[in-house]
């Protein structure tokens, strides 16, 4: 009687703040011009195995069908997402905005805040690779937040590149930097110092150790070895410009040269945004620009795009008390007193439902104080009823809960009339 | 590089489609005041197989997860949503109406229109058995069909007890008649025929026969044998006279006494939208009351609902040319004639945005000719543009695609001057 292990029922109130959170970001999506796409809720398990790390790879919902593929349930998105891309967006003029917002799952022990089946919303820009293009995907992921209602929240900006070339140019070659790069995305920097410590001289430690505490581009570039660091370094620093010229609230933003992401498939820029109220659960958003197209033997293509976390953001603004407000309540509460009054409040109830307002029509006759007091008890705005009375003068009475103050309408116009009190309020 | 067998992608405009019409009928959801609530994708494999009869079961896409649970990704929705109920919104205040969105799986052999993951959206109204409650739900189910915008369907109307009531007084009881329900509910009248033949004498097979012509209540209610049967009559009548009252085109309605469902939680009325236009594949929805108490092991509620199915419905809104159209277009084109004006176009984006204008900001700065060709193509509503001779000046060039005329605009009043030059149109 239970809901599986690791997920959830949404109850009405639930979802009400749901959609109220995904309606605010919505809105913002639009005005950057990403469109939605929709992908199914299982994909063949290669697709996943490739170039998503141990980090995914490991927590797989991984299921056999009853032909025995080997199947599952997706852990992202942007690996599907690109998949129809290269399958059939692949003509379309570019760049290409895509978003999508949809249930992901992963197979880990269930625990406080993690579920095994989550909500992500994010984004893909695909075919545009100029900082500038870089700087709106930032200011995009900004602007959910800030339109999501959340005040405490911070953005950190990298590149892997510069990191790379860092371990490269002290004497780690790139094919061998995947457990360090673990390490880094964990911010485990004591076993990190351990490995490092194996297989380098002391000093050049050091020189990653100091790396991690740049906290801008210009002390980042001071570690940039060679023309590709340099690049990346230059790209970054274009990247923060732009962005401030974008606008926004530049104390969110921050560079953080330990970003690593732990996914395999980032090639560049990464970015990292997390609401610090949330403990070892705090980061709400990551992206970064990435590289599928060997998983479909294709020629590469720029990609960049981001992922949030929609339950853990809906949490974050739980706990800092902004959680979104929803205006459930009804705008009619409509019944009759007796049996003969069913027609007309019916006819009644359609007036007001084509009128758009929300209604909740009682199917029995109820006595005036049991109506009254379930009209309260529901919070309905107004309360619209027939009796014998009524149905002698041909009128329906209207109660707006808020002032007490009754009022009669014609039957015939008795839509009209609640929808104007109900506006003039 | 495909989406597994039977699934599909949904691209951009295709989920523009799907979302306009999912917004018209959530409005008319909201007017009935139906609430959403959300379960998870899938379900320990039990919940479907005590009560879902064989169409379903047979069909269900099952899975072993991990640590060898049975689970389902769920084929359909009233049985999670009554889980979720029995468990945690038994205690609500009722009626309770409540509505779900979302996929749902099979596992049959994917044909033209059937795939193995589609979408449903449906509603279930608990704690209210009275005609007029039923009455409002079939207004609904209508309503939603109306604001998809589709013009022919057909609600056909029934009530299970007469048929069972007639099945048992010609002397199949009620334990035997599941494989005759399923004939029925397939309208396989032939085969019917044979196996009724095999227990009965002819006259009583020419009854069952003769019943499936009786087109409304009154010719139904001859059929009825027994007090169970004639309160079916009655009901299935006062129902079909409340729908009268909360009005829409009566024209659209029938009574259709061989309504057997293929679900074995159904009780008693029962009831299937069709659009006509769509061959085989022609039921939209369909619905009833039902009876899930057994399978929590709790006592009985009051409980009846329906569900349509969403692809379905707008391939018939495709076909007969009411598919919805959503106004998906950019209201303003931005760019850069150069590298020096990249800033200011940045602001200029971020002025429209904030006045929720919907934007496509190009990175890269472009010369006029190929700026207003792009324009075009990409269907903006205007074009806003700096080169060096806005630059200059302080302003903004903005170009309305559809009349052709150019504006002028200080750079600190360009979203305010787009917004109404595109208000004023």
């Amino acid at each position: 009687m239970q809901a599986p292990r690791g997920t959830r029922d949404f109850g009405p109130d639930e979802m009400a703040r749901r959609r109220a959170l995904e309606a605010r970001m919505r809105s913002v999506l639009r005005t950057y011009n990403y469109r939605e796409v929709q992908t199914p809720t299982f994909e063949d398990l290669e697709l996943f195995l490739a170039k998503s790390g141990p980090a995914i790879r490991d927590e797989i919902y991984a299921f056999r069908d009853k032909s025995d593929r080997d199947l599952a349930l997706r852990p992202e998105l942007t690996a599907p997402v690109m998949r129809f891309y290269f399958r059939d967006l692949k003509m379309a003029p570019k760049p290409l905005r895509l978003f999508y917002h949809g249930p992901c799952y992963r197979y880990d022990r269930p625990q406080a805040g993690r579920y095994r089946e989550f909500w992500q919303m994010g984004c893909e820009l695909v075919g545009d690779d100029r900082p500038e293009a870089h700087a709106e995907l930032l200011r995009l992921a900004l602007e959910l937040f800030e339109a999501s209602g959340l005040r405490r929240y911070e953005l950190r900006v990298g590149h892997l590149e510069i990191l790379r070339s860092l371990l490269e140019s002290v004497g780690v070659p790139r094919a061998e930097q995947s457990p360090l790069m673990r390490l880094i995305d964990k911010k485990e920097l004591g076993p990190l110092e351990v490995e490092l410590g194996k297989r380098l001289p002391r000093e050049k430690t050091d020189r990653v150790l100091r790396f991690f505490e740049a906290s801008n581009v210009q002390d980042a570039r001071a570690f940039a070895s060679g023309k590709r660091a340099a690049d990346a370094a230059a790209h970054l620093d274009r990247v923060l410009s732009a962005l401030a010229t974008l606008g926004g609230d530049s104390s969110k933003v921050r560079v953080d040269p330990t970003i690593a992401r732990g996914l395999e498939y980032y090639t560049g820029l990464v970015f990292e945004l997390d609401a610090p109220d949330l403990g070892a659960e705090k980061q709400l958003l990551g992206g970064g620009e990435y590289d599928l197209s060997s998983v479909f033997g294709q020629p590469p293509v720029a990609a960049a795009g981001f992922a949030l976390g929609f339950d853990r953001t809906l949490v974050a603004l739980e706990r800092a008390g902004h959680a979104p407000q929803s205006d459930d309540r009804v705008d009619a509460y409509v019944a009759a007193l007796e049996a003969a009054a069913l027609g007309p409040v019916q006819r009644a109830a359609t007036q007001l439902r084509d009128r758009g307002l929300r209604v909740e029509l009682e199917s029995r006759p109820l006595p005036l104080k049991r109506f009254l007091s379930r009209a309260s008890q529901i919070r309905a705005r107004s309360a619209v009823f027939v009796g014998a009375k009524e149905v002698q003068r041909g009128v329906a009475s209207i109660k707006l809960l808020e002032t007490g103050v009754q009022h009669d309408a014609p039957m015939d116009a008795v839509g009209d009339r609640v929808a104007s009190l109900l506006q003039a309020k």
